[in-house]
């Protein structure tokens, strides 16, 4: 089993809308909702890629119960397990509104602050970590921190799951990311301007090595439409799209994570998984939906990723 | 007990953004949740002014266990009965997207359809009416009908009341309203535009009087910051607040509806009622929250609001 970690899920609601016009009145004509967050992203694509998968973190109020809802009824692959732990707090809202035909600047975002999780609520959360951790052949961290968890959270995940034998990715940001670096996780999972935020490097390969310094064993930078660029103990590699994928970007992340986890269970070796991870992430652009790939694409798009191993130190 | 209908009721969701940017991400720094929809208004506004307030339509999903939840624990004058009819749908929610410092324009909104009702639920609704009318010394129909309500719904209800002695108040806004006039209700409260809409006529006092002649009673046109106009048996009468008041005008509308229920139960005269109602919505107006009105302000502007009696035919 594979298990996602998402401390600040959400729901995600998207209105479909003519023209957003700032002080006016909209009818909004379709209304979707997903679960959202990064984690459960990652989980449904594991699922879909018809991985075991359970998904733990905080869910609560109305909203929290109708992502749970949404969680039981998705993917083609069967639903992702729910071991998120119920919290007195309301798990928040974001609102994407999306203009027709589709606006240059992409989808206005309203993102709600995450629900106040109270120490006792935390507490309760590292035992079902603990447990979870158990029955789990990886894990993944991710994304941001609700008021009341503590900075150095993932740390503490981190150190938990390499105690207990669970290879572990890490994919967050700002603080959360500095700490978690320091207690060594096997994957850390930073876009550019991620890297650039705790390295202050804005050259990648420079900030990738600093970062993996810091104590990251593996480093997979995602440098959007060009591909990603991986540093890891087994060597450092740049991998490309056969060529640029338009669409939709939210998400690819989520699925290079996805990618990256199913890879490491099955026990490909680094250019494998990196290879899965850039159709992965292509196929995820094409999706209409965040958090969803398009399988075509991605059956397509696997021969025809390019991987070039970088002669550099790692 | 005062009967309030809404049909397509909505929990209203407001964001707090420092400044609403198309096509950007937004953390919203404050999200507030109410009850929405015009009857679910009007009856927190008579439950404030001491009436009992009993409150049907339909709720479901996850949205409409919230609306209930806030409904209990709304008002300083106690909770507002809940006869609201559970459907298999999800009520609708309203955004209202507020800038700080207030935007001149005003507040972003975003309305979602309202969720389809079966025709099996739409007879249980008319059951539950009917008992509930049993009890009633007055109605108020309110709001737009959401999908698959006959849009000769209100004509039904309007009926229906009648037939039980129960004087009824009808405010909603073109076709809904065109055959809910036909049925003869006590009164209905167009604003200008909705009257135009429905006549024809942009000059208030012709509109409203083709309006009365189409079968109402009592036609009370609300203009805005000028007041009110209001055709009834017992003459024809303009209101006028004592000055402009500066604020947020929605709402106004649902409190001159709780005026002239709360009003006509209390067997007030007709000025008396248009007094009431012209002070309560300019105290609507003053309050930060629309559905709620500034007490201080009601009971200050209450002797200064101004009636006279039109010597023109009704």
């Amino acid at each position: 089993m594979i298990l996602t970690v998402t401390l600040n899920a959400a729901l995600d609601v998207t209105y479909r809308v003519p023209r957003l016009e700032p002080r006016a009145s909209h009818r909004v004509r379709e209304v979707a909702e997903r679960p959202g967050g990064k984690g459960l992203n990652v989980a449904r694509v594991l699922a879909a890629l018809g991985h075991e998968t359970l998904v733990t973190g905080f869910a609560g109020g109305p909203t929290g119960e109708r992502v749970r809802e949404l969680l039981a009824e998705v993917t083609e692959a069967g639903p992702v397990g729910d071991a998120l732990v119920t919290i007195a707090g309301t798990t928040r809202r974001t609102v994407s509104v999306v203009e027709e035909p589709g606006a240059p600047g992409g989808a206005t975002l309203f993102n709600e602050p995450g629900p106040p999780i109270s120490p006792a609520e935390w507490e309760r959360f590292l035992t079902v970590y603990g447990e979870l951790l158990a029955g789990a052949d990886a894990v993944a961290l991710c994304g941001s921190l609700p008021p009341g968890v503590p900075v150095g959270a993932y740390g503490t995940l981190v150190r938990t799951a390499r105690a207990a034998g669970v290879p572990v990715v890490l994919d967050t940001s700002g603080e959360p990311l500095r700490r978690g670096l320091a207690a060594r996780p096997d994957v850390v999972k930073p876009n550019a301007e991620e890297l650039t935020g705790i390295t202050g490097s804005t050259e990648p390969l420079h900030a990738a090595r600093l970062a993996r310094r810091r104590g990251a064993h593996a480093v997979v930078a995602s440098l959007g439409a060009e591909g990603l660029l991986a540093l890891t103990p087994d060597g450092t590699w740049r991998v490309e799209p056969p060529r640029r994928v338009p669409g939709n970007p939210t998400g690819a992340g989520d699925s290079v994570v996805a990618a990256l986890l199913s890879g490491l269970v099955e026990g490909l070796s680094w250019p494998d998984r990196l290879v899965r991870a850039t159709a992965l992430a292509a196929a995820t652009v094409r999706a209409e939906v965040a958090g969803e790939f398009d399988r075509a694409a991605y059956e397509e798009l696997l021969p025809s990723v390019t991987v070039t191993r970088q002669m550099v130190a790692a």
